[in-house]
């Protein structure tokens, strides 16, 4: 079955979603559904080159205008090596963190406005958006506690922000659900695992099947 | 006498830009007029570690709108840290290439678009324009040659660049004159250096006695 589909995958930081598009991701296998999985930087070298310098702890006085215009630099790279080509092979593409990461937390919580942020990712993906994005819906504090209490991830220049900018991102997710209501579907990330999973399964198998 | 101008000076490699610009700070120099001379990445860690992707010469896949996307971000950095505290406290700011310089390259020689390379570029410089831009007209070619003549400058990726695309520069200049004339002034740069140098001082006197 070759379909093309483009998915993505939002939500705070802790709210399960990479655990969760991997068990999607091997559902799929199984079945014989070919894939495309990727994330930001999504494996091109020359985006998570643009990366390094955003995560970088020893670049404070990086402007919030910068770090909005490099993530949709590294975003139209990524998209250019991988998705594009991926999307005009008729291959179903599914993304961890895309465009919305960059509304909620660039537009929303740095308060640059979500329609200008929107403006420049657009310049980035060349107008191509997502078909469905499915959002994590978890308070991001519950989120945070799942980080600090695993030991697996590095601790980055965003993660020191304080908990109020969180709350800020979480917010701006919510409003951007309700913006682009037609592409988006809700899970709640508060429920145990195996639910949000067969939740998000069955979201992504009535796509499939439209 | 303090004054808050911003006058950026533009034109094709080899226009004689640089050398003239120096002439001018002597010159405001020696009538202790106040002035700050900067250039891209204009002394910014940040947007040096940015320019650095550009130039790498070994990034062949860099695609366009990433380009520029990355030159909006080093300009926003650029724009934060250095020109916009100076006229913030009423500085005369020279800058050697801003703006114009994305949409004659970008916009025009890689096709992108004018309209859509400003987009980015006004929320990189939060819509603050130059309020004179100074455009040094020169057959390209003419400017490639005096460069390739010069042993004071490394060759980078965009010299590699075949001679069409510099006079899709050229022509991408001339379109953005007519664009915005009200803040362009052109000056011939065919002529002897010290002709130069006179048309741009007087264009400057003025505007600064305006």
């Amino acid at each position: 079955m070759d379909k093309r589909l483009f998915i993505t995958f939002e939500g705070p930081d802790g709210s399960g979603k990479t655990t969760i598009i991997k068990m999607v991701a091997k559902y799929l296998k199984n079945n014989n559904i070919d894939f495309v999985l990727t994330r930001e930087p999504g494996g091109s070298l020359i985006a998570e080159q643009i990366r390094n310098i955003i995560l970088n702890p020893n670049n404070l006085e990086l402007s919030s205008t910068t770090e909005a215009l490099l993530y949709a630099a590294s975003r139209a790279q990524h998209f250019n090596e991988v998705i594009e080509p991926a999307l005009m092979n008729n291959k179903l593409v599914l993304c961890d963190r895309f465009i919305d990461s960059s509304l909620a937390y660039q537009g929303v919580a740095r308060g640059l406005g979500i329609d200008e942020v929107m403006e420049i990712n657009r310049f980035a993906i060349k107008d191509v958006l997502p078909d469905l994005t499915i959002f994590f819906d978890l308070d991001p504090i519950i989120g945070l506690n799942r980080i600090n209490n695993s030991e697996f991830r590095e601790i980055n220049r965003l993660d020191l922000e304080e908990k109020a900018f969180h709350y800020q991102v979480y917010e701006g997710y919510l409003k951007i659900v309700k913006m682009y209501q037609k592409r988006f579907k809700v899970v709640d990330a508060h429920k145990p695992i195996e639910e949000v999973y067969n939740n998000v399964i069955n979201i992504i198998m009535e796509q499939l099947n439209r």
